[in-house]
């Protein structure tokens, strides 16, 4: 192909009109006139609408195309009001590529349906906003870690042991053997940081929840950290920076995206950049009493704990010491409150829930096997894990960010679902 | 701690001489004359001797310390030829933070044994340096692809299908269903590019192959890409520049690590910057009967004969157009040969063989499916891949890099195993 296509975002300029073009895309929007075919194109920077005019060469195949075909189309650029995006295109070569069958998404369907044909509601401009934003999301955690000096470290997925409880796991025949897919990177992390100190990832994780809620993916991404001498208050610090620097970045790189899902840029603005509060899980019972909440000392903050939280701070809030009964055997005891852990949640606002949690790491062996005693665990498994204490402990603290939880709030979403390409529930598995 | 900590790395400089500096780390050696301890303290960054004299306030610590501790420490740096790094350190105090049991690797363990305490092997001087220029070859990707305005687009892990055949897939127990562990995003990344053109994502994969060489793992990383309205000649392009951009990063940030490893840097030069040949699987097949191996045309290319094509060429390698029959069924025949398949595979030199392996994509229906039945595989599956013809289909390529392959090649490793931190092979799934 000689020509050479531009982008659809850079024919939508002033710079362009009275000028030649050549794009190739997909025909989004179809409207036919007795003597005039309008075509929308759209390609992924972009749609522009363009026009055919019945006696010219392109007229024929602007009629007999249809929605969703693949085209290129050359023409000349006017700006014109009335036109989406307020240029378009007047064209004098379109050539089909790809001549589609009748596309079978139409409007108003249902969500079954179109997690049914994801593969092709992907291209729908909704799931281009989001697959946008969560490239975004992606690129922002990579940033924020890298030029913190911390070392990318992939952990295994495929893992002999349990992390956070042995009810959620996905069991893999493995040759003769049985393993089981990741929860967490974490017990390997506390490996890695012995030789690199600072590390992060970014990396599918599984969880065998038979959850139909709205928030939850029996397989989502989780970006964790750890790091070495490092304490809780520092690490709710860097959870604190890290989610800012995800929504400054989006901000800078998809306002288009934001408009398209009809997300509230001033309250993005607002979560990139106020102080977000540190309080304790005591004093988060004390907040939710004063609204008519009682929740015994000791129980763990469910759905609607964390909502009415998150809508009476508005911004993320940290929920440091949770009761240590409650925690995985790892946490510690908080030595200034024993009753409680050295642990963190952040909870995101407008009913986003739980987006961050970490923790201090245990050094205290005897603690630790009697803690998973107590939870009817064996410690056999977890033989290596404790080695790390036996050789050369230091404090050290990490966290993991739900990838998609982050990616649903910064883009408004009803459904978790929507936040990755091919989502996996109990119920759903297809495509 | 109120004390200011400084990487060791820092210490190693004419301008500390003479001046007070704290670091934490490790104790890396130890040797102790009567009145005198030699420490050698690693961190993340580096090494530095350190040495206590009787009489100090931190002998007695400096005694008692054993390998493999963890410590805080402070003292005067001074020039010192003989210690290694050409610095050393003066302890004024010495806290040991971790005391460690006596460390169980020491000199000249089996390579079983290492894999056993792979937890504890991972802080060695060779697997810090292999994980730092893993951790730099997995940001160049990132780099490389967003630069070029490639989106990060993640595919499902579990997958109700095949991609690379059935043979070596793993099984998940799937709530009541049974799913895979996918062998490559490919059928998914095909989808994406509907949506966003240009993607590309470093995800794991894996494949149920018993092979026990040294160039296999179970559970691995790729970075692919995919890409719509390129063809074959494009992508060749675009890995070759990928695999120098990488290269580039690695010699650039981690020449330190190439040292430790014994690497041949002048070598590595040349693969940054040398032009790397396309030729065709014929061609191929030519070269190596001239060498004395005369492969009958249409069987694949092996171990020996991949090693023999990288060592005649002493740099990478593209071999393009092999045999459609032996390829699988979504590579197109090519038009000007149509016993060839439009696909190739990029073959490293040292005998490091096939590190890239791609292809265009077939948009037609009619030949994959008769393609799959020739395999004895039903399409039923494959509905929905087949619908990305039926709707705007476009010319498309992509490409995946065997990233532990890659890692293996820059740092010269003699097993894949250690390209990454808990390898998975058919006998290995523990710690």
């Amino acid at each position: 192909m000689a020509k050479k296509f531009i982008p659809i975002k850079d024919t939508l300029s002033k710079e362009k009109v009275g000028k030649e073009v050549s794009i190739r895309g997909w025909v989004y929007r179809k409207r036919e006139l007795k003597d005039k075919v309008f075509l929308v194109i759209r390609d992924s920077s972009g749609i522009i609408q363009a026009v055919s005019k019945e006696g010219e060469k392109a007229f024929k195949n602007a009629q007999k195309i249809t929605i969703e075909s693949s085209l290129t189309l050359t023409g000349k650029v006017r700006e014109d009001s009335r036109a989406p995006g307020g240029f378009e295109i007047d064209i004098s070569e379109l050539e089909i590529v790809g001549l589609a069958e009748p596309f079978p998404i139409g409007r108003d369907l249902s969500e079954e349906f179109l997690l049914d044909v994801r593969h092709l509601w992907l291209r729908s401009q909704k799931m281009i906003a989001i697959l946008k934003i969560r490239s975004t999301v992606l690129g922002a955690i990579h940033e924020f870690f890298r030029s913190r000096g911390y070392y990318e470290f992939d952990p295994p997925i495929l893992t002999p042991t349990a992390c956070e409880g042995t009810m959620t796991l996905f069991k893999v025949k493995y040759f003769d053997e049985i393993m089981y897919l990741t929860q967490s990177w974490q017990l390997y992390a506390e490996a890695g940081i012995f030789a690199l100190e600072k590390i992060y990832d970014v990396a599918p994780t599984f969880r065998a929840e038979p959850s139909k809620t709205a928030m939850h993916i029996a397989e989502f991404w989780m970006a964790e950290m750890e790091a070495a001498w490092m304490k809780l208050d520092e690490i709710t610090e860097v959870a604190k920076d890290e989610i800012k620097f995800i929504i400054k970045k989006v901000l800078e790189k998809n306002k288009p995206e934001l408009k398209i899902l009809g997300r509230d840029i001033k309250l993005l603005e607002k979560y990139a950049t106020a102080e977000y509060p540190t309080i304790t899980y005591t004093d988060a019972l004390k907040i939710l009493e004063k609204k008519g909440m009682k929740i015994p000392w000791g129980k763990d903050l469910r759905t609607k704990e964390e909502e009415i939280l998150g809508d009476h701070f508005g911004i993320p809030v940290v929920v440091t010491n949770y009761p240590k009964d409650i925690m995985a055997f790892y946490k510690p005891s908080d030595p200034k409150d024993p009753k409680t852990a050295l642990c963190f949640d952040m909870i995101a606002p407008e009913g986003y829930r739980e987006i961050v949690g970490g923790s201090e790491r245990s050094n205290d062996i005897k603690q630790m096997k009697e803690d998973l005693k107590k939870k009817g665990a064996g410690s056999g498994d977890y033989e290596w894990y404790f080695d790390l204490r036996k050789y050369g402990a230091v404090p050290h603290s990490g966290y993991g960010v739900g990838v998609e939880r982050v990616i649903s709030w910064i883009c408004g979403l009803k459904n978790i679902k929507d936040a990755i390409s091919f989502p996996r529930t109990m119920k759903r598995f297809r495509p």
